[in-house]
């Protein structure tokens, strides 16, 4: 039996053990073809088949009919937020983004390289909230609207998504994409990278409607045109195939599981047995965000100086939980509790937090 | 013991054995971290450690300094020969292409979508030789010329590489990048999807010279900068870090068995067995390419009819033999001979094409 440590890192985060085990299989052998999954045309109907299913179990888990292009494709997010406003920001439009974090912060930056963008949300750089409906100024004509649902450097979600006033409505949703159940219905387009909340890195998922994709501009290099993996089923080049097997595993247990709804149940629980530990500590904790705003996938607090955040991040680790730093820009700690994390991993780090917060505080 | 078929895929290919069990194990955990290697942040020593060797083995098998820069990206072929435009032509300027094959006419495609590129070698689309220096119409100022070293589709390969008159060489080396030692000195850049002859798909490697990137344009998205990627160790946003740790594994021990000297002592060896058995039923298989210029990847010939092409591939099948099917836009039958294809491997499918003929001849 592997020895497997607690794992609460941020993306690349941890993965569902199962899905692994069969994966560690298929790269010698592939469902009996004596040729390994890597090993596979993606051309051929052994990866093909593969592939469908990915796409299936996105559209199942999300509820997505052919309105929707489902889009397995590479290069992460960053390279979704700098082909976004290529295939949809028109020379004389205008792109608005709701930037409530880091992630957002760059996705504007890419998109005013190429055109006039803005951010309609202007708030303090600390993002200790998520401003409400009415804050995002929003204004007619629009190309579209982009949010992060989810900001992973601050620990701050989106509960109800904002409204584009009549512009497509585009999210980055990398990382909180399928931890409850979501409508999608007044959104144009979704994008997520893949190792977070969904699978390995190198993947990136693109949900886009097509009535949309079918305005989009023609005049960009044919790769970064969402319209050509849309009209190639996402084989227009060689995709990452190993990726796509692992995350049809992945979605295929999590809709065998019980689906979003189970996810769900089990994200909140996750997420309340651990802001509740911090919270009883309230004096030796720092919770930076506020309380309705706090993301069920990203847990951010700090203790009372640097070196006491090493502290508690080395003596975790002797627990065997690891992951627990903060990024480098915001500093603190940081536990992220993707779908992967059980919540008997989540409980292992609820009493660390209370035993260390009673042995220093 | 997993049975393991013979495998001559195009790509995704064949992959060494020993590097696959050895990244079996390290799924579930990664050097005895208890963290499965695609669950460690790119961020962290352990997975640092694997990127900056897969980056070491190529330096070390290609013999570039810090002139080179190395690079690990997303995207594939496709996606470098849609950014190299978009980094080193500039208006004004023309960019030269040696479009020997199909994917050559693509990569014009893409520059010509952005600017002024020509084919410098106008040539029958059969495309069954490659021109000679000579041949090559380059013209003084030009941004770049560019060529494919191995023509994946057609079997053919250049021997001596072309040179830009006085313009930086951009070389696709995609399906023959590491099967011999190779003098890069007369080139500015060298790219290659990895899942031909490196490893895995979902990772292109790209050398280029540093001083060249130190020229490039600036005024395209962050993320299709080369100098971007280069200034960030390949760590820019996050890696494939799979397809990357495979890779390592499979460099690394490409170096312990004789390098590139050794690659090239098999590669040959095979590309010998296989078109001395063609040529001794010259009147049975035809072979399109002209003799010199014969690729010693992959190597393509076909029979009397399409039929009797299927049949072929069928009953090679049945002896597991898989990936032969030509290409879909030129048919007939392909083998590819990578670096991974064993000397065995070769000696069977050889035995396969003298008694097929015999049978039916």
């Amino acid at each position: 039996m592997t020895h497997r440590a607690m794992n609460f890192n941020a993306g690349p985060a941890g993965l569902p053990l199962e899905a692994l085990e069969e994966t560690r299989e298929a790269l010698l052998d592939l469902d009996h073809t004596g040729i390994g999954v890597l090993e596979h045309s993606h051309r051929g109907a052994a990866y093909e088949r593969v592939h469908q299913e990915a796409q299936g179990h996105l559209r199942a888990l999300l509820g997505l009919d052919e309105a929707w292009s489902v889009l397995l494709l590479q290069g992460g997010a960053s390279q979704v937020f700098a082909t976004l406003p290529m295939n949809f920001l028109k020379p004389g439009q205008r792109a608005l983004y709701a930037v409530t974090g880091g992630w957002g912060e760059k996705a504007l930056e890419e998109a005013q390289r190429l055109g006039d963008a803005v951010d309609v949300t202007p708030m303090a750089k600390q993002y200790r909230r998520i401003p409400a409906a009415a804050e995002h100024r929003v204004e007619a004509g629009a190309a579209y609207l982009h949010f992060t649902s989810n900001n992973t450097l601050e620990g701050t979600q989106y509960d109800a998504f904002p409204t584009g006033g009549g512009a497509p409505v585009v999210c980055d949703m990398s990382s909180d994409i399928l931890w409850r159940p979501t409508d999608l219905s007044g959104l144009s387009m979704v994008y997520a990278g893949a190792q977070k909340n969904i699978g390995p890195s190198g993947l990136v998922v693109v949900l886009v409607r097509r009535d949309w994709l079918a305005e989009a501009r023609r005049d960009i290099a044919t790769i970064f045109r969402f319209a050509t993996h849309d009209a190639n089923g996402s084989l227009y080049n060689t995709p990452n195939t190993f990726a796509v097997y692992l995350t049809r595993c992945i979605l295929r247990n999590l809709l065998r599981d019980g689906g979003l709804a189970e996810a769900e149940r089990r994200n909140r629980a996750k997420a309340a047995r651990l802001y509740s530990a911090l919270d009883a500590e309230a004096g030796f904790y720092t919770l930076p965000v506020e309380r309705p705003h706090r993301s069920a996938m990203n847990v951010v607090w700090r203790l009372g100086s640097p070196e006491l955040d090493a502290r508690f991040v080395k003596e975790a680790e002797r627990e065997g939980m690891f992951g627990l730093k903060g990024h480098r820009s915001t500093g603190g700690i940081r536990a992220s509790l993707y779908n992967a994390v059980t919540l008997g991993d989540v409980e292992a780090l609820a009493q660390f937090v209370t035993a260390f917060a009673r042995r220093n505080g």
